[in-house]
């Protein structure tokens, strides 16, 4: 039984996540999403609503723990017995950043692995900043998050640049 | 129980690839190396001294096989029953190429998912290529290479050139 | 008729802004520079300064005007009936980023299509970002921006500083 | 009247190439294909063959010509009156190979601008040679290539394999 | 006798810094480190820390000054007489800035030139912001900075989180 | 003393590669321009030709040497005293195979450091393999060789294909 952790802030989650999940659940028996409170970036949505957001857009698995974790990601994926990290990949830029947190993360627990994995091609451009900035314009991201989270994403954006 | 494949043309294998394999066995519960025949590449060991050069190296390991395959990896995972295909990243050029050939295996068989792991960051600038490079001119490849890969280099390569 | 928009924040327009602006005007047979309010990035010069400075710049063109917009790009680019957006690669992070826009940009309206040019090698390393760096330091940008434009940052950043 | 250029080798045309010219006859007034005869390289398809596998691919459009060239491109470009030459861009190192050869090219004639432009994501991965790989395989490249392209393929790579 | 420049923020000083440094003083006669005081950025450290903590740190060099500089890195090289700007290189993001500033650098002090030097690969993915980080969760940096710098960064970082 | 070697296969020079030259010797007390013998490579220039180019090229410059090596570079640079090894950068693909070898070169004779340097921007594009295509097309490269490297240059490629 390998267990698997996916980190992330999933502010909000998008298309390009769920994706990935469904990929990384094909490759390890249980999962965990663990969401990062991170509380330096300001997220537009709390983490009683990012948590929310992703529940209601995964039902369909099984073998899917959703979780928040405050600290080190590799003393949360250690606690939990996870033996590895998964994290997409998308770009270049994404590409370099992974691979040095992955590196700092091998050097501080040796056994815990980072893998990556690359979302459907229709997302590469697809992150949940990118989705934040079109939304606040006015723009439609349909197709590119789950219904839920759009209309959140509508009611908290929108709405506020026009009042 | 779930099974990786992890390939490759081997010619010859590095301590790269082997800290590959040691990292894809903590996530996997099987691994199959799996050498490409490649008759396209001119390779400098025939497939059978490849595979024995691999097998040398990996005595350690229970769920491991070696095995040479022909024609399409998809197919030849798809046969094994493989849930994954591993692959090793180290640079952005490595990446862009793995990228585009894990896209199309996906296409070709969609639930067969690529993943990218990091090899130790002392193999970073580690290929088969550079190996044989240097062994070529004289050169010393300890601790890049298993000690009978070194010596085999240095039987075909090195007095190859003497004469 | 072919009309392109070519879209930035131009705080301040630079001599390699001016450049694409050239090579734009052999391709499309009018031109539409927009500069975008962007009010969170809190420019270094207003809307209407930064207006006046591009329209300094490029007397010296007939098929050219000069706009403000707001709101989704791809919006204004359909109102305005324009055929193309224009963007400027220097760099490969350039060049994600870009790419990860055009693609958001496609997707939302599907007939507008973004070309990318370079400005000459000699702007290859400039940016508005660097040139407001260099001022404020007390450094000279002769021959990277327009004189006028040297002037407005001179005044704007290194009294400032002074004071 | 802006004519646009879009040089290549083409051997064989893909899906992608296709969606390339598709969106840049939204740009330009016309377009020529214009294909390398490149005798170094040693294409799988003839000059003749490419041109015609190319010809059945594009019977829908207007203001379009496909045409063979030797010698340099600018030359070619210069002869015909273009305004543009026209590359596709899919990833970083195509992204520097084409930045180095624009430069290049702008070197030799200045009045000549290239544009880049992307092909649609799912071809981002699409290249002439990863097709031929696959097909020589004896896998499916269906979607990817015209089904007239496809069944070429297979009769050069897949018959020559047989015997 | 040719003197070298290493400008910086060392907001903290790590070993891959005082990797190159050594490095350096293999191809240079003399050195001086050169720290930024930077304000915009708001070091953790203060100018006075900064320094202390780099000359604890390398008190086993003879032909090495360390100093502050405010304003254009190229004035300051001028007034000390520099024959060179050392910079690390460690990744391509790195890479594309780095290349970036050392083209505007020439540009305005013609005669002064910027060499890159790599660090250690064990130091490859370490920056001082994800010293920082890892500090702030309450992970181990040993190994990565001078011990002092890691009693510094728990005193700043750790205790401050508790309160 | 600080000697530099600054090593390549110059089939044949460019503007670039003396640019680089002139740079050097701003570092550096010495410099030697040390030329592959490379027999893999099929080089266009013969070895006595090349070095002679070279020679005709740097008469203006005392202390510089122009030698040919052959077998491990780092070898070479140990019998001559070089305590540095130069090599040029121009874009992110060079980048990453020059670290590849500049790690290489390390792990087998720890105390040679490599380092890097930028040619002017007017040359970011300039390989001796694009001057070659160039001129076999019977284009121009004035202003990126020499005088004497066009000359043999044309008289080795474009007479070549005449006949």
């Amino acid at each position: 039984m390998k267990l698997a952790i996916y980190p992330g802030t999933f502010d909000p989650v998008t298309n390009g996540h769920l994706d990935l999940v469904k990929r990384g659940l094909r490759i390890f028996d249980e999962l965990i999403i663990a969401v990062a409170l991170n509380p330096k970036k300001q997220p537009l949505f709390s983490i009683e609503e990012r948590l929310e957001l992703i529940g209601e857009s995964v039902r369909e698995y099984d073998n899917l723990r959703i979780e928040s974790f405050d600290g080190l990601l590799v003393d949360y994926v250690r606690e939990r017995g996870g033996a590895a990290i998964i994290r997409g990949l998308r770009a270049v830029s994404d590409f370099e950043y992974e691979m040095q947190m992955a590196l700092m993360n091998r050097r501080m627990v040796n056994t815990i692995e980072t893998v990556f994995m690359m979302p459907s091609e229709e997302y590469s451009y697809l992150t949940s900043t990118i989705v934040k900035e079109v939304v606040s314009l006015g723009g439609s991201v349909k197709g590119l998050v789950p219904e839920r989270v759009e209309e959140a994403l509508r009611r908290r954006l929108f709405l506020r640049r026009e009042s």
